[in-house]
């Protein structure tokens, strides 16, 4: 059976801060083109509609920018943050959007004059680009960990996105990695994430350890970014390879823990914090993940970075739709 | 369609120390009947053959209790302790029975003259069990935890055994759970199982902590076993209940980990430990367990007890033999 045609799709990654849209062709094997962008600010504060009719301002830009209409649109897919039941298309809770129980999928589909659209959790979807056309393509079975301002994490389980009875599967970052530490600082997200790698920097700054980073951002440590934190890393900044290094060991065992549990072959990495530092960062997770992967026979578990980066979200959620389109 | 009516079934329940044998009825909606038992040692010190001889005999012995004979079974389970190919019936890698690449199911079935033979790992094989039959019984996303000596781990997700592409999932005991303490002290079992319980107990009493322990096991702390310290939780021994409880603190960690990340529902808990203390250990953990689970909605989550206790591993072996001979 020669692989369906499908006409173009808009993939929307719907993030707190910012919006990112393209209308993209995609085939069934997993080959895809970007045809036009936009970016928007996301604007929670503004609430649901006017949240709503930005998503509808972005894809009819990104198409304008593709030569195309709503109308050649096959449909879009949007990857929202929160819990997502994928099947209703309901953000069931989404805390930075100031989201419950919105049905997404219908209110947009509507404010774009009936286009099918495909909801998926933000996370769940960036996984799904790499998988069908990315660093995991033909992995059916890997784990997904995006590293930034927080930690996110999905699965592909035998060839299918793994949701969970309950839709929240994949929050890795929400696993308790220091059970003695005080409440806010126990889970992967609270030990790992770009936010609390830049706070433990300057922290350490701050009771006057050494450090080039002062310099790099210009003496406003608050101006520390994660490439801020990858130059400093490249150019051998002491202080930034110890907290990084860190930060990389303990993601490694998180990993590690769900290479054990599900007998795992195959992890990507993306996120801010992955792309920035990029393969050293890489190399040392897999690392510490195959030294704690149990039994032997996972301890060859590969880590690989994104391939799709930060075009992930919105080349999955297309991706997404495009083969719910096809069933 | 009516369910497949089929023949008595042997399920063995194959120990590093011991072996657990019976010939059970089985229906296809999961009910059973235990119709003749038998147990032995393992001798893993005798070598691969003597041990597979012990367990032909087990069988004939089974057999013998019910009245039938060896051409009555349809068919033979057994639940082997390490790595399992269950596909190929081979055991991959077993540490305490000095194995690896055996083909047992193979090599038992010649023994037994032809009779169908089918394996898997240990946890597994008790949480089929306890799905078919018992503590789970239509639970189709679960997760088990056996806490004994050591601590396994076995998952049911979307209505199947999930062995992972490289066949050891559930090994949730040799996840970390203490990233920062010195090596063979990081992992839950090191940390939650009945041995590391025991040990702790008989250390604090050495350092002259206050306990009932040393008269209950008349004066010899080597004497100390599971019933020991249930006898001792249950008169509300201070020492005994810190560790106890710690234990189950930590334990109900590692399980909301696997909440969190999975999106699970439910978990049964099994083992000499969570037998011999019953409903507090599992209320313990439960508490536990939804402290930590992310997000809402999982919290949820239901923490029960195995229902087959120490028959979970004979039942769930010989159904899961019924269930593949009926495919």
């Amino acid at each position: 059976m020669p692989p369906a045609k499908i006409g173009p799709i808009a993939g929307v990654d719907l993030g707190g801060t910012n919006m990112q849209i393209g209308v993209v062709s995609l085939e069934a094997k997993g080959d895809g083109k970007m045809l036009g962008e936009a970016k928007k600010k996301t604007r929670a504060e503004e609430g649901q509609d006017a949240i709503i009719s930005r998503i509808a301002e972005g894809i009819v830009e990104s198409c304008a920018a593709a030569k195309l209409s709503l109308k050649d649109l096959a449909g879009v897919g949007i990857g929202a943050p929160g819990a997502v039941d994928p099947f209703q298309g309901v953000v069931l809770e989404a805390v930075n959007l100031r989201w419950a129980n919105t049905p997404l999928a219908n209110l947009l589909s509507k404010r774009l004059g009936g286009v099918p659209v495909f909801l998926d959790n933000d996370v769940n979807v960036a996984l799904y680009g790499e998988w069908r056309m990315g660093a995991a393509k033909g992995e059916n079975n890997c784990l997904g960990v995006w590293v930034g301002t927080g930690i996110g994490g999905a699965l592909i389980l035998d060839g299918k996105m793994w949701y969970g009875p309950l839709f929240t599967a994949g929050e890795i970052g929400h696993t308790i990695l220091f059970p003695t530490n005080p409440p806010g600082h126990r889970s992967l997200e609270h030990n790992c994430s770009r936010t609390t790698v830049v706070d433990r920097l300057i922290r350490l700054i701050e009771s006057n350890r050494k450090s080039i980073l002062p310099k790099l951002a210009e003496g406003d440590l608050s101006k520390v970014k994660s490439r801020t934190v990858a130059k400093a890393y490249e150019a051998g900044d002491e202080l930034t390879l110890e907290v990084v290094n860190d930060a990389a060991d303990m993601l490694g065992i998180a990993i590690s823990n769900v290479v054990t549990l599900l007998s795992l072959p195959y992890v990507v990495l993306g996120g801010g914090l992955t792309e920035a530092i990029g393969q050293p960062f890489v190399d040392r997770v897999e690392k510490s993940c195959r030294k704690f992967a149990f039994p032997e026979r996972v301890k060859a578990v590969k880590v690989v970075e994104s391939k799709l980066m930060d075009q992930a979200g919105v080349y999955g959620a297309a991706m997404i739709a495009r083969d719910r389109l096809d069933r």
